[in-house]
């Protein structure tokens, strides 16, 4: 904690502030500049900085040890790789996974995956729980979904990743599932994230429209912290005053978050963007870029989905992309399956 | 649903928009302009825009029926107002709550109730359930705290309101508390948020960080669609690009949804300033502006508060906030208790 | 400068940033902390904070002074106030300002100030340099409309403020007009900034779209450092996600900027919220949180004004408003003609 | 124009808005639909959307022709492809600029220069005009910053880019420079822009801070509209609430904007993010996304630049760039120098 006071206040002013840190357990120590005094407050303990700078006469107050400890860089200097099906994602190694938005069917998920097995798809993805904005849109297909997934994916030998939207869903979730997605909407459900650090399967957090990378990690802690050592970061896109597309997809967070943390960091262009045609470039641009993995939502037949239909490749679109990303990869020192 | 074309496609185009939104059950009417032609489809069904958008020729596709009903002024013109111990939200009336950010403790309660009965106040506000950004922060007393805030309530014949993270908190929060709060970061937990609309005592739903004002009418939608009418809507501030302040509370929030929907609009100055300073002015403002409630953060000694300390007011600020806010009501044509 | 090092960096990394600013002319202060080591540079020279950043083992660098100085409480605890036709701005005063978006004819200047003078108003404005987003949209009358407004405005003893764009307008706006405005999209032409601080009228900056508080002060400081001591903030509305309004009114500009800055601040209602019946209400809000002045938009016949009518007010309107924020004013204590 | 009405609105309600737009020049076309009427106003003229929200039972009113014509793929379908010094931007081409923030000296540009031209660059970048956000700032060495880029480009046989702040500046650029760039706080100056539409050199105009897609296509629409048909549009990071990166890269301009418009579009990593590390992912990830080109600040010593070091690359580190890109452009079929 720096606690920067205002120029020319009064030795009162500092000295109280002094009285106030000591009084919360911390130790003082003060640099007299030309022009500011600043306070460095060093402890164990937190403070809320806003408490100190309604004291009188203090200009700014500035937390420095970030809050996140078990996902940084400092703690763990090497990459995490997290390996699923033999996909790996960290490290040298980016991974793929693909499938629809949301399980509608056996039949949607069977050929879906029949098209995908061909382009080396080795993780499939489908939502089972689908709660939406409008109550009057489709909801998903719930538990009996996770199981049409499962048997899908088997029947092609692939995994399989979904999203956990609920304390109640993660059992049938562990059941079924291969990665636990946590929604951009879930991103501070704590309550949630804290169930899911008792459990031992990867745990995918998607970063919230609204919150900040280092939200987005603090989020990551709290399965950490419970004891779940494999946790992916994906991207998706946040909101801004730019509405052509749905979202603006932050590819920045690529580097960012993997000069600070050794957690692999996803993208997922379909959300990022929310328009097929948006979905490629997007894909080839986040490889270039280093990212350690991609989710892409790909349908046997987009314009009959129940849902983000705009937004899903056709299986051939997706072979294209495949073959593009393929290229790409190796310029930037990464494995592909 | 208006399809425009871009200017100068061949008719096939046209053709093809029209043969589609027909076999999705949609009628079709043509509109030939001198520059674009244009599509309405009528219908009751719904289908994603972005399906149309993405058909060849089409240069935008906008929906035209806003996706809530039971909460715009169209459905119900007249204001809907909501009472509590006395307190009424709505209409002619402005609500007033009170109290801590977190119960602590039942003594720390009972000072700040003690405090508060001398200006009025007859809703007690505090949170029992609160998880952090941090996993390693104070996490809230839970039930244990709800009684304790019942009880202080009980003792100066107070009301009662607190936040519901977790569907599995509903049975206590519906046993102990008067008005049951959705947080900012669970306005689109839709699990939650229906099993709301199974109860019968009022909802208070915060606006979400990013959230648009039609999001949170959205949100409102799934409370009232499932036979629960008493919500009320809440603003607490949005997140932008300027982080001097915690938050950018957005006073238009009032005439807005005031004009589309006959719901009562709150506004939390306390989180969406995120400094004591600034509650008063905020409040002023709110009022001046023509909100139905406020919901501030007090606490009798606010620098020992374990939590947000920095934004509550004193008790005796509160006061003088009370008298001031009691003399602007009238202008705006809004009775006060 | 503050500099954090990341926790468990060899000493070499701290030596190395020790020197490095000590190369730079600052004096570095080194507090070891139990976790972090923390350098604080002090001197009068400015580094750009990132270049430390970039040195290794640097976890963070912070600015601890703020680069305005003339526009700081700091320099100047007590307020400015500006008067312009027996109208105050700042201190205890309250001053208003009304008048169409564009000047279009001596007739319709004439019409509305005939109206608006019932009303007390003392200052009016309206553009006469109007570039528009679009390049094929009416850009004004230029320096014919400024004589129009002039004498518009004598005929009723006002005093006239109207927007600056270039600095060639300059020489004429000095002529004609009373208060030189500055509008959001040239907050930072720092140019034309320069030369309106060698003249010796009051100058209204208008905060940018996405522009900060502390912006927006920089602009104030190139205004003020050339020896205009005259300059009006103003907030106008910032760009968020939320597009139901042309912008979000920050409303809470008025107790963040009044704290660190002696100078008066303005609310734009009109630009800030972009319709009509949102006018009002946000202009009781900027009272009663207790801004130092309002500008708003008054047409007397709105529906057929050439530029922003929808924004605009009818005459009769402001009656109403005027009425109502002359009640308000004095619960906050400010005074108004 | 298409106008919503509420829904179960009086038909009188329809007939005012039928008038009114017709007064206005427009022909009305009404479609009777399920639950909404809706009128369709088509005409050459332009009204103020909100002109006609404010009508009584208006839900709401969408522009449908987009304000740029010139820039459109409608009106021209192929892409603008723009040559310099026998660099390409556009079409199959993607063209590369690099070189400095700020003209310092000679020495410095010739240093820069030298260590370039070996990674085959071809235009060089360097700013002279250069006002700051802080009054106190190195402003630039003007004109004769110009003199001496010219020279050191002319000595290694490279074109010249530099910005253009002000009009006055636009001789001297003429004279000096091959491209001409517009800033960011600048893209909005309309009447520069003005001016910049009667020069015959190209024109690179860099999206504002705050700019949609839509608002920059209008300024370029600015000086294709005067005649000057070589424009470039520059993607280069824009505000939003995530402050680790000095601004958000919103790499999805790139499929954005080449799908709307035939002009050749730019990315400026070094702005867009603000940090060394973060340059050459995102120029990476901008060239697989399909790029038209790169505009990259290099130093020859980035450490004692006076201006933006922090985010310039040192010559090895362009090096090594320049030959990832090489490798990546062919995959999505680009050529390069």
């Amino acid at each position: 904690m720096l606690i920067t006071m205002r120029p020319g206040v009064p030795k009162e002013n500092v000295e109280k502030v002094i009285e106030f840190v000591e009084s919360r357990g911390f130790a003082a120590h003060t640099i007299v500049g030309e022009i500011n005094t600043v306070i460095g407050a060093v402890g164990e303990k937190t403070i809320d900085p806003r408490d100190i700078e309604l004291l009188e006469g203090v200009a700014e107050v500035i937390r420095i040890t970030s809050s996140y400890k078990l996902a940084s860089r400092t703690f763990q200097p090497e990459d995490t790789v997290i390996e699923v099906n033999g996909v790996k994602f960290g490290g040298d190694h980016l991974g793929l996974i693909a499938g629809p938005c949301t399980v509608e069917s056996f039949e949607q998920l069977d050929k879906t995956a029949a098209a995908l097995v061909k382009s080396n798809v080795k993780i499939l993805r489908a939502g089972a729980f689908k709660p939406r904005t409008s109550p009057y849109a489709f909801q998903g297909l719930g538990e009996e979904g996770l199981q049409m997934l499962r048997e899908a994916a088997d029947k092609y030998s692939m995994a399989v990743t979904s999203e956990v939207m609920e304390i109640s869903q993660i059992e049938a979730c562990e059941k079924y599932v291969d990665i636990l997605q946590v929604g951009a909407r879930n991103m501070q459900n704590f309550n949630l994230l804290r169930e899911l650090s008792k459990i031992r399967k990867p745990v995918m957090i998607k970063r919230g429209l609204a919150a900040t990378f280092e939200e987005l990690l603090m989020s990551a802690e709290y399965v950490l912290s419970g004891g779940n050592k494999q946790v992916l970061l994906c991207e998706r896109g946040i909101r801004t005053f730019e509405r052509v597309t749905r979202n603006t997809l932050d590819l920045c967070a690529i580097p960012v978050l993997k000069k600070v943390s050794h957690l692999p960091v996803l993208i997922d262009p379909s959300h990022g963007t929310g328009l097929r045609d948006k979905v490629a470039p997007m894909s080839r641009a986040a490889v270039a870029a280093g990212c350690d993995g991609l989710i892409i939502e790909v349908h046997h037949e987009p314009d009959k989905a129940l849902c983000d239909g705009a937004q899903s490749l056709y299986p051939s679109q997706y072979d294209t992309l495949y073959n593009e990303i393929k290229q790409i990869a190796p310029i930037v020192g990464k494995t592909i399956l």
